[in-house]
């Protein structure tokens, strides 16, 4: 089942699930109560298919990228928030604030959660994830490294649109056999397979229940590993997982010069 | 002014401002429009006056503190995000569990945005501040430093509960005069002037808006200065701004023994 979000002709928003080219409108993400007549999905212009409580991205989650970059394998997820303000969808323009410096592509793959979960072990914590999704947690690296005394995180990853998910939630999938890539102007320059997590979606789930309420519409950026790259004005840059979908933007420069 | 936001008797939640010990039920947070008849604030059980779409903590904002640390005033505020489940009220019961080790508290001004804003200067920065509003940023210091390789603020500040902001809104009050004081088990703990901020709110607003754009309703916590102490199970911590109000949660042990 893939759960999407967005704006019809007559902009309302409506948000339910893809079957037939129709967007099947529900009640809520996850509810199986339906509310209203089909609408073809050309006539929705889709945004994020959630607009989440917390937006939780988790740093050097991947094999790959530990072993390049000498670190340990973390026993906890290590991570941080970005914005409410940093979501964008499918088809944005996002743009590339002079304040931001240099700026990478990170390819991820989300977890959304489902249900309201503290606490969990990880078979809880399983059934706790309603789907999972593409993202691209863009992330300036001249603001993370800007003061040696206090890494930014935060901030280097909260810029408006910085945070690019989509285009569906897709519910019937393994991840263990999905490959996250990233196109840029249609040219491959990222690929690396989900399975060489190494805390995988249910742990996280669980660690992250044990530090605080999960709630539905909650989504996590597992991290990302090897072949993140700059982006610059006037890229198309496209995160595609196979089985899921592809969420693409156009990076631009900023709209008053500054 | 006081902004506030709580249950009535029968269960419906109002927000509205506070005249003559009553509740008068306003359409959202800095609307004019009244709705509704008052309700007598005895009938009232205050929450949290804002469910903040950002809740933004500040790390050294306070000249005392620096000078003690021997830190560099920073040029741009330095910041993460405590999670939306972190936030807690007045008379609010706060879990510390296990897993966060040693907790302090820290007495904060809280900053509320009333309107939206994005890259405005000081001038415009001020003009979108609605009130300000008492906050304890309750922090775990072994979780903050359990990983060399990673400073977990995010983590730290997040457990359920450890945002306690309250219990109201004051529009009407120059944060210059304000001193910060936090009483535990009514023995003053922490007391410094807010006019010892390295950033005041006019510049922290105008500078963050220029990372992203700030909503209504979105919360910034000024940072703490010299005098943040541990807690422990069965202390009553109080923050008391006088002018604005005192926000007061009593901690407590794990419910579940973990």
């Amino acid at each position: 089942m893939k759960w999407a979000r967005g704006y019809t002709n007559d902009g309302s928003q409506i948000i339910g699930v893809i079957d037939n080219d129709e967007l099947h409108p529900r009640d809520g993400l996850g509810s199986d109560t339906a509310v209203g007549a089909p609408v073809p999905l050309s006539e929705v212009t889709l945004q994020a298919p959630v607009q989440p409580g917390k937006f939780i991205g988790l740093w050097n989650n991947f094999k790959a990228a530990a072993e390049k970059g000498g670190m340990d394998h973390p026993t906890h997820p290590l991570y941080f928030f970005k914005s409410d303000s940093s979501l964008s969808g499918h088809g944005a323009s996002v743009e590339l604030p002079f304040a931001a410096g240099r700026v990478i592509f990170e390819g991820e793959l989300g977890i959304v959660i489902g249900k309201t979960c503290k606490n969990v072990g990880p078979e809880e914590a399983a059934e706790a994830i309603l789907g999972y999704t593409c993202i691209n947690d863009l992330t300036s690296l001249d603001v993370l490294h800007a003061d040696p005394s206090f890494p930014q995180w935060t901030r280097a990853k909260s810029f408006d649109g910085f945070g690019v998910v989509g285009p569906v939630i897709e519910t019937d999938v393994n991840w263990k056999d999905l490959t996250i890539r990233v196109l840029v102007d249609g040219r491959e320059r990222q690929s690396y397979p989900a399975s060489d997590m190494i805390l995988p979606p249910a742990e996280i789930v669980s660690h992250l229940s044990k530090d605080m309420t999960l709630n539905p519409g909650d989504l996590i950026a597992c991290g990302t590993s090897l072949g993140a790259r700059p982006v610059k004005p006037g890229m198309v840059v496209e995160v595609v997982i196979d089985g899921v979908g592809g969420v693409s933007v156009t990076m631009t420069s900023p709209a008053d010069g500054g």
